[in-house]
């Protein structure tokens, strides 16, 4: 078994925000990532499958077609939008890197036939970042 | 002569868009980066200030007061907002790299007074930074 | 099960030495590690927390309250220390990068009170960390 | 039960090619990784070793130590080498990232005495990385 | 006046060699540059080009525009290539980075139209890099 | 003229302290700067050399030489040292960022014969760096 992991990078823009909740709460509990205008990070994505590589290629999934998936999947439907209200796969959820790793998880999980998804890590700043591996 | 660098950190959400245009235009000049709704980054900011050091302390400018210099003039008034509608020094003013880096200096030159500022450095992602010394 | 991680740093200053053996033996074993009047790094820690983000928040903890336990627990007691004269929780014991991860975990794992604490990693150099999960 | 990571560096050039395949499916398969002359990497390795340090030295093993193994046993056989053309173990392998990982193994994980091989990790580019544990 | 700054990366091999000297030369000067099977890098450019920003873009230069231009006239002749073998433009010269960065000058100084090519970085690896202003 | 720079890294410690002053001048001047046993930080010092390159060689200055001018003059006498207790050059001096890529600059620049030193860089940790043009 290899791992073998493709970065990819998007800006966005995301607010964190409970509606059920009073201004009072979400203040408490989201701090300034509460700002009612929005906020945003240059978000850095790994995406991270195993596999055994076969013989004839050496490759446990072609990184250029990996790349083509996170790209087409991912990087489109949330590069230079807002987390909150311009991207349809987190209506209805806090966009929080957490949620965002699940998601991305959702969605690219069953684009790969070579090899198996085995983690999604999600940068959102040089000191904060998660990790989803499916479990 | 000696430069000291200190490095800061802040994530905003901002719009390129120019009101006086057709929206057919905003998005020919600004592409995606004209998105309604706003888009954001990680930004990185280093601030140069050069002068001699004093014998008795070797420092050029204090660094810790440089920091607090850029905390509080800075990094709060634009961390976790969006640069189009939380920041009243950029009103009237499309908040491109180039733009923000300029007026960043206009409010820390005249706060500094250990040295001279040299260099306002602007990070908006990994591939793009913009520089500006004030000439 | 989300992994979030935290990164914070501190500068300080170490001289690996075992008191129990003669100074051949101890520049025989710990190198230039070993000289008297110490050396030092800029350490990088990221703190794992694992765990089932909540739907009401989103997030496994929150990582302001993560930050502020790293740093009133650990960043304040070794920020700019000799970790061998200054800090009370490494006495008796070399301040190698393997003992510093497990006496950090000691210490920030009773404070977590949100999901699990699920690694510590040290980064002592640019070219060298240790990583530590409480196994 | 502690990981610590030795990382090393070296440049070397390779060409993605299976002899076995006509070149139109080389084409189709390795794309611009199948030119004629070769490209290159800064290929950045990173070594851990899990064990348990002694309380005498407090090292899982000593880093020195693993770094002049990094560098005997395999920096000098393919820094600044051509993969395919001047690499004894790599002969008869397509050098992608993977094999490259797995063969590195093989010479590493039988020289290290102290603690146990866990890991190598291979970086070929700032956007490619692979991992390999010997499952 | 304002820099902006776009960066850009590629790999590729190559090989410092003079053919005017003896190999006994060649490799008493070029060392283990002088592989005769190459040996690679994982390149990365900086364009910097300084101008004013007009009011109605606040943007020296489009960097996508910018980073349209150093694809097409640089990256695609130079990513996944021998520097000495396949890129017409370096004929007749030894490929270090000095010369390739002053390659690289020749080529993007007439394409950028707006605002003007102040600087030329090229990074050939984590501790090596050049700079070429024009001068 | 084409600029090439070497980098190279160092640990080291040390205390900010001018002993001139009590030691309430020395605390509200340099803070944690000034813990009596000090402390460290994993330095690194870009080293940039200005010249032309000959036809010949392509190469402003061997880097392999300047890399191997830097360990010798400078890195033996620093790394794993205590600046203020260890190092004979900075005696009576307080070793801040400033002064010691001064000193830096005066050991190097005679030593530097292909081109002539252009710049020194220091970084210090990951916020605070220092340069020095000889100016």
């Amino acid at each position: 078994m290899v791992y073998v992991t493709r970065k990819a990078n998007f800006s966005a823009s995301h607010r964190l925000h409970n509606p059920a909740w009073s201004e009072e709460k979400n203040n408490a509990v989201f701090g300034k990532c509460n700002n009612p205008n929005g906020h945003g990070h240059n978000y850095e994505i790994e995406v991270t499958v195993g596999g055994l590589p076969p013989q004839e290629t050496g490759m446990v999934i072609d990184l250029k077609k990996l790349a083509d998936i996170i790209e087409a999947e991912l990087i489109e439907k949330v590069d230079h939008k807002h987390m909150n209200l311009d991207v349809d796969f987190m209506r209805g959820c806090i966009p929080t890197a957490e949620n965002m790793a699940m998601a991305f998880w959702k969605i690219l999980e069953p684009k790969i036939k070579e090899g198996k998804l085995a983690s999604i890590k999600l940068y959102e700043s040089a000191n904060n970042f998660v990790e989803y591996r499916g479990e």
